[in-house]
């Protein structure tokens, strides 16, 4: 049970850092795309929490046990975090019109983050992130990517593989970001 | 004014994602060093908080401005991040013993979290980051530096110069980060 626990500590951490960077960014690029991805990740966040208090309730059999207090504790932390993003991510899917202070950064910074779906036919399935050169060629930074729903990978590395109906989250170049949008899409070769 | 709280927001969100990492950090790599980190962050936040509530105030003029609720929830979501952050120092702190799943999990991985006070003598003052080749060749990631006591800065580029006093906050091998401390402290040249 020991790496149970552990396993499902580092996800719920991952998936915390995750949510807040996405949370942020939704407000900062006025992206409900995002927004609505940090909601899913919140649902994440709660399956997780179930299942790690199932596992610490078989560990004590049903007694308290005030060792785990401290495990408790990061498991509240996160959630917190979560929250936060969560709130953040309302205010992007609430708000119609931005605060000019806001909107002024926006129109300022030539960053940007981008949700893509990768089609079928697109040129992405398949490759790892070295060969698909997003990073290198649209100077892009994959962040994380959604596979199959609801499976998330936190900060792929240059040999993970793209496939098929993956959501890939990028953050870069407003340019490259609607590159890779088109990419995903099978629109474009490159 | 625009300009400021845009900076203020923006250093608040860094900040809050630093004080995330670092409280985590703090509890899997069980660093009280790291933990007294947040604590000064929570600080700096705090200040932040009021300078921006001053700004928010002369612009408003005394009277509630309903478009300001949208940067008053960016900023309590940092806050929120900044409470969970501080409670996980504060459970490396005033923990004596790790839960075993913690320890399991900190023995389990080679990675850790440095602190390294510059001292004058060291051969990394006044060198950028580059030319430290703290990253090319002790492979250590440097993620902020304290600077002056209170000034922080997120994310260093390779640009950035060491200066003596910095504080370097460093992730890495457990023998890299060592090694660091002592390059730091100038005891060693490399």
């Amino acid at each position: 049970m020991a790496n149970n626990v552990k396993d499902i500590l580092e996800e719920m951490k991952n998936l915390s850092e995750l949510m807040l960077d996405l949370g942020y960014s939704s407000v900062f690029f006025k992206s409900k795309d995002i927004a609505n991805e940090v909601l899913l990740l919140d649902e994440k966040m709660k399956e997780l929490e179930q299942e790690l208090y199932m596992h610490l309730l078989a560990a004590s059999r049903g007694s308290p046990n005030e060792k785990l207090v401290g495990i408790i504790e990061i498991v509240e932390s996160a959630r917190f975090v979560g929250r936060a993003a969560k709130n953040l991510s309302e205010l992007t899917l609430k708000s119609d019109s931005l605060h000019p202070i806001i909107k002024e950064a926006i129109e300022q910074s030539d960053e940007t983050i981008a949700r893509a779906h990768v089609g079928k036919s697109s040129v992405l399935v398949n490759k790892s992130l070295y060969d698909s050169k997003l990073e290198s060629e649209l100077a892009l930074k994959i962040i994380a990517i959604r596979r199959s729903g609801k499976k998330w990978i936190f900060n792929p590395g240059k040999d993970t593989k793209v496939m098929e109906d993956d959501i890939l989250i990028a953050v870069g170049s407003k340019n490259g970001c609607a590159k890779l949008r088109r990419i995903a899409k099978g629109r474009k070769i490159r």
